[in-house]
């Protein structure tokens, strides 16, 4: 099996390819490659090769072709839906950051305790009562989800996840979710990063005036 | 110096113990903190050592408390402006999230080159033009920077952050940073996260077929 971060870097090469590619960058070597995403050329080397790809040693990596290779590896071979549980304000920032990006991976039903909020049409995103969750999820055969509702919620909805099938969870609430095995989770918590960016950027000028 | 790991983790405590608060919860142990966390009961009390505070073996920590003690360490004893370069999509989401949601800890200027957005006040933040950094930086005194750039942007405005005198970043775009050691860099790429998990959950819904 390729590992997590595998998966990560490869995600990381076609966006950094795609921009290569629109500079009409037709080709380029694997430490090239590597100087953008911050790696060594042995480790893209390493990478491509997991996904069955191999350049040529004069001309590198054809950059149209290795685009397709990663997208047939990464990319399902029909559409996934997501399920984004918790229309908030932080919510509607990640259906906002959503639209549109990836034709094949996109939010499709979004879903909230809130009237104000159920059986409308919000950035695209058709948005549920939370008691619908397990139906449309099995309706519009979604195994990913996005929590974006408050801390205290959050177990609560990824055991609801869980249950009704999904099988990944992007995780914006600030608090670790216990899942079976089966199922993988990634976290995000930008208030934890932007507190510690800003905790070191204190101590760093702190430092600096103090060694003054 | 306090590990970045402890940091994250301190403010994640805090955001439980403020949902505690909330709950009316008084005390709490530190195995109770721990299971909240995902973590152990031995690294709350490392954790909380580490910022010079002891809870009571009987009652445990006094949440009221404990929360202060967080806050003396990880905050600013005065406000820290945030600047926020990228006013697209992810920036305003971005700029709607923080909004309002940590007093002492806000984006205080957004810039662009777009002659649109620029000198007007979205969602609370003045906007000016990106050829505005330096000053804008200096005459607010900001430390802490947020990249919310297309991927081939964002080197270029990491430098001119970093030449205004920002300390700290949170990238948003999907490309590492070359910055020197006296700044911190935390990055956060959130379609890498999608894609991961939609992977993932797809490799999951394989493998249980797979095993029928």
């Amino acid at each position: 099996m390729v590992p997590v971060k595998t998966i990560g870097r490869l995600s990381l090469y076609r966006r950094l390819l795609n921009t290569l590619l629109m500079s009409n960058v037709q080709n380029v070597y694997s430490h090239q490659l590597a100087t953008l995403a911050g790696g060594t050329a042995a480790q893209v080397r390493r990478d491509m090769m997991s996904i069955g790809y191999t350049g040529s040693p004069k001309r590198g990596y054809d950059v149209r072709e290795l685009i397709e290779s990663i997208g047939v590896f990464l990319d399902s071979p029909r559409s996934q839906g997501v399920a984004l549980v918790g229309i908030g304000n932080l919510g509607r920032a990640i259906m906002s950051y959503f639209a549109g990006r990836r034709p094949r991976l996109s939010i499709v039903a979004a879903f909230d305790l809130d009237p104000y909020k159920i059986d409308r049409v919000i950035l695209g995103c058709r948005c549920y009562h939370l008691s619908q969750l397990a139906q449309t999820v099995a309706d519009l055969d979604i195994r990913v989800g996005i929590v974006t509702v408050p801390a205290a919620e959050a177990q609560s909805i990824a055991d609801q996840m869980v249950l009704s099938g999904i099988r990944g969870i992007l995780n914006f609430a600030p608090v670790p979710l216990r899942v079976p095995p089966e199922v993988y989770v990634e976290d995000i918590d930008m208030t934890m990063s932007l507190e510690k960016v800003a905790y070191f950027a204190r101590l760093n000028v702190l430092e600096k005036e103090l060694a003054k």
